[in-house]
């Protein structure tokens, strides 16, 4: 199974076109579209969301991901293998909270290129092919290296901004939900809310913070779009309001 | 076959969440994406397009259906089989229309409920398994049921509003044209609207409406835009000019 | 395998009604959705985008095209064989640049008509099932004709507008990218604008134009959204500079 993690967006020809190359070399690979409009040329965002989403997914499955903006630049090409699912795309940090939440990693640096490479779509070029052949079975074309050293610690598993806002003007964060306590209250667009397990527990027009369906923390609004009502875009800040009782945060 | 008929919006990861779901219980069952942008939040307005589209697909097909505010809530999970075709989704109305027009119908509510249940998204939790299962030819895990009292007879199978913008910004009504004369006038926006057989009938920025493809009464314009020109949006009434000859509307 | 190319939009039931004729006639046949936003009631601009991405498809491939602002009136019902690949639509010029850079091209009149053919919607009711039995390997079911007089050579393949704004705001232009001068400036939204390989090569903020992945020059901003910066719509026409050492442009 081929699953599909990328910006480029609702519609446009690119995930066909990557569609095309992926069935050309591995046609018998089912292939799943998860996400065509991940935070656009923010990688960082986009790693809490593939985590995020990744978990569901069975041992196997090669997960082609571009949110690519230094595509045709110096950045590296890389496949990973996270607990039994494989990554491929560019090394730019997407792929790093996945790598951060691993049990079993390992790593590869792509240094097999196309006869047709071209300079913005390496999506097509580069990784597609990479990831089908994953797929039918094959060892990376690359360079195993170790994994410790490529990934960043500083930056945590958790990201305290939104990183996504849903059909439904729901705004995703990159903080992981479990085990938060539910009493917490979330500051988000200049307001402080407090969490309710789904949306009709609280009241039509009220926004709350809930433990999203993939364990993200996520702002909502009843019947409403909190997205709107609190002025929230991607990339805003959100924080835990401290309170008397509690020292770390 | 599963057909998949949500308000999950044009992108974002949850089709393709409920589509690794079902290929890991049906993996040969093919799936078909008809529509992703139902009227969010809005059921009555859902099952007019869902019964208008059913019809084009063959018995033994398994819509899976999700237009689901009350998620996580007290709303029952149910399956119907209608003329042969499955209907897996909330109990909230959205399945009203299919059922009014079913010549034979079965009903089961749902009553499985998987080991891991979010609170907010039972299309994936819940929905998907069920409707694979079913795909897989398996009896819908729940209880069956007298459907009649479940029909509610006094939303008929006509909804007189805009349940729909398409991508040409025409409007889609709730209203079934079979057998309506076609000399009959439409009100909505403001405006009253004759009929014509399709757009090149009417002059380049003439507002009309139609019998579409799929049975229901849409308003459009030539070469233009009838949400923009007429200012509609969906939920916006629609009306018959009333006249003197015709007592019935 | 189908592939399919349409102005319909990035949601809606259209694409799927027509999967779901495809499913019913050839079921083995793969299906690619390669652009569901192609430039609306456009064929000209589709046209050039249509040429561009189909070079990326195996002979055999058969494309299932519907850019039809004049459905259900008298424009003709074509088929064609370009390279080896099979193209299906109206005959309103979306053809026209696959026609022209053809070395090899058959063209078949479909004089077929299905029993139920809407008046709005020959995607689904009559290009459809004649894409899914040329993907069986059916004939064309028509008329076949001579190619020559239908291609207007007064259209060349290039068109010098923008034909399409991508998720990333860029402006694809239909202009072929092989052979252009890389030190040709292009006037577009009032600026004039140098060319570049890729994003990273340009500071953030800056417009570029460049030879795009699938041959055509674009027009993009490091960074940034040229679409908004240039304030670019598809349509707007673009130009070389004309400098003293060229006399053709």
């Amino acid at each position: 199974m081929i699953v599909l993690f990328t910006d480029f967006g609702p519609a446009g020809p690119y995930v066909g076109q990557m569609k095309a190359v992926l069935h050309g070399i591995a046609p018998d690979a089912p292939v799943i579209d998860l996400l065509s409009d991940a935070p656009a040329h923010d990688p960082r965002a986009a790693a809490c969301l593939l985590a995020a989403y990744a978990d569901d997914f069975p041992a196997g499955a090669v997960f082609l991901c571009v949110v690519d903006p230094g595509v045709g630049g110096d950045r590296a090409a890389v496949a990973l293998r996270a607990d039994g699912r494989w990554f491929v795309g560019p090394d730019n940090g997407l792929f790093n909270v996945v790598a951060l939440r691993a049990r079993e990693l390992d790593w590869w640096d792509i240094t097999w290129r196309p006869e047709r490479l071209s300079a913005t779509f390496h999506g097509r070029d580069l990784f597609a092919p990479v990831a089908a052949r994953i797929a039918r079975g094959e060892t990376p074309p690359g360079e195993r290296r170790d994994a410790r050293p490529r990934i960043d610690r500083g930056r945590g598993p958790d990201y305290a901004r939104v990183v996504y806002l849903d059909h439904f003007g729901n705004a995703v964060t990159g903080i992981r939900a479990e085990g938060v306590d539910p009493d917490r209250r979330l500051k988000a667009g200049g307001r402080t809310l407090a969490s309710a397990r789904t949306y009709s527990n609280v009241a039509p027009g009220e926004a709350f913070w809930y433990a999203n369906a993939n364990g993200l923390v996520e702002i909502a609004v009843n019947r409403g779009r909190a997205a709107a009502v609190l002025g929230l875009n991607v990339g805003d800040p959100v924080a835990w309001e401290r309170t008397g009782l509690r020292t770390k945060d």
